[in-house]
């Protein structure tokens, strides 16, 4: 049996999200049906963290196991004639027995991408939150700073969630103009239920001016969901990233 | 009556093209529904040129009239919050009265995207040829400069067009790299029925080293359309600008 690691890519516009749900098209489902036409011995697999209905991914990490003999460069050449076009095999590697692709992330970087453009570019519109209003972005950029280190994120966590744990640490939060849009890069060694799309309507009340940092901090503090602010739409937001330790990869 | 001009962008994917036709979702006829929500008198409108099925525009121009006394900078608003998600708005002016959106085009500018990535951009594959054969860009390049100029654009149209004088003037041809994908620009007086996407794929059989330069000289000089190469596919063409003399336009 190998253990294969895949770099995936997907267009979430048209998926239910990642995770397997009956009678939904989910980014999981299609996957399991290419790997299965492929090899017959492919039951599960295991995804870096879900991405909700509606989220893209630049790149999203994989794992499975298989007994199947084909080559390992054939791997994202032979998934791709198979998959449909809003999903894609970017890279195939043989990993060590015991890679995870959840339980070994290191750390994993999102993208929001926003516009404020009352004529935001049409070849962008599932791909950018459009919010006509202007924003202070030098207030948000000093709200980012407050969100970086290790917090209790409960301000920023969809209130329907079972996870216990709600500290988590952010490495880095910016923002940066790209082509009449911008977009939020926020990279953390995990991440909850909602938490990128909670931050971003939050740093989005400093931005429209309703509230000033002290109140962001205060926010933080109170590990209180109704404080923050309103969760973004999901079309803006991009799973960019995910690393590993090359230890848990070496194979 | 007032002659008004708009500027428009439209994701072409899912229409057939900008031209009315019974039964088919077309760009014509959804501008015109959208019309006549607002004034009730337009039956009638008159764009820069058609666009075919899958093609793109990041600017069109059309022009109609009508009796509304609507404010000319409430338009592109009004229009956008009845068009559908892939038509938009970018502008409304007053026009002198015999302005006229095809007549009085000065110069047209077209833009084709081209990715030879075995693993092209999955956020680009509406927009975008994917093509994953190496090409010699020198050539190409090269090849381009044959273009320029006042040439009979026969072995460059489509057989089944009605055009009888297919003597064209190119002004400007160039091939630009732009983050992973190249993108083909050609400039001219006017364009004949799938003039680009011949250009394009003849320029591709001297990427691909099919065919040299003289060659190509002598297939501009056949004005034979069998001669020429393959007609590329239309997702990956955007009408990219019109220009008119202001002398034209103004009111």
């Amino acid at each position: 049996m190998s253990n294969i690691k895949l770099t995936i890519s997907y267009d979430g516009t048209l998926f239910y999200g990642f995770q397997i749900q009956p009678n939904k098209r989910t980014i999981e489902q299609e996957l399991l049906n290419a790997l299965n036409k492929l090899t017959n011995d492919v039951n599960k697999l295991i995804g870096s963290g879900r991405t909700d209905r509606g989220v893209h991914a630049r790149k999203q990490i994989i794992n499975f196991h298989t007994a199947s003999r084909i080559p390992i460069n054939k791997w994202p050449i032979a998934l791709n004639s198979i998959l449909p076009a809003d999903i894609q095999v970017l890279d195939a590697q043989v990993v060590a027995d015991d890679f995870h692709a959840r339980y070994n992330v290191l750390k994993k970087t999102y993208r929001y991408y926003l516009t404020t453009s009352p004529f935001p570019d049409i070849f962008q519109r599932n791909y950018t939150y459009a919010h006509p209003i202007e924003l202070n972005w030098d207030r948000m950029q000093a709200g980012c700073q407050y969100l970086i280190g290790t917090h209790d994120f409960s301000s920023f966590s969809a209130s329907n969630t079972e996870v216990k744990n709600k500290v988590r640490t952010i490495y880095q939060c910016q923002i940066e103009p790209e082509n009449g849009r911008y977009y939020f890069e926020i990279t953390g060694n995990g991440f909850l239920y909602n938490m990128v799309r909670i931050i971003i309507g939050t740093l989005i009340l400093l931005g429209e001016e309703k509230i000033n940092e002290k109140e962001l901090a205060q926010i933080i503090e109170a590990r209180d969901r109704t404080k923050a602010g309103k969760t973004v739409p999901a079309h803006g937001l991009f799973l960019w990233d995910v690393v590993y330790d090359q230890n848990n990869l070496d194979y």
